[in-house]
């Protein structure tokens, strides 16, 4: 399986936010994101994307304001 | 591998952009995003993520003016 995990960078930390991330889609406000796992649990995070690395299975988000 | 592709969708019509992608950083343009590939490839796309489906190893970007 092809998903990953995402997390949170908060001062120079990553903090799990979701694991087995399949789905990532940005709500209408562009800050805002939608997240699904693979066992189909949701959380919005209001942030943005701040990196990826798939082969690693990380995405990284820093949160918004 | 966990990489995916990326596609620009045109239309509603999905198009190819690159490959195997594994890493993708947003530049500082926030409407600017650097893709590398596993082969170490390098593309920089204007446009904003509208989606992604990592299960189907898909992300989705629509560009930008």
């Amino acid at each position: 399986m092809c998903e990953a995990n995402a997390y949170v960078v908060n001062n120079g930390k990553e903090e799990l936010l979701m694991e087995a991330v399949d789905i990532i889609e940005p709500e209408d406000d562009k800050n805002l994101y939608r997240l699904v796992s693979i066992f189909g649990d949701q959380k919005i995070i209001k942030g943005k994307i701040i990196g990826m690395n798939l082969v690693n299975h990380k995405i990284l988000f820093e949160r918004a304001a």
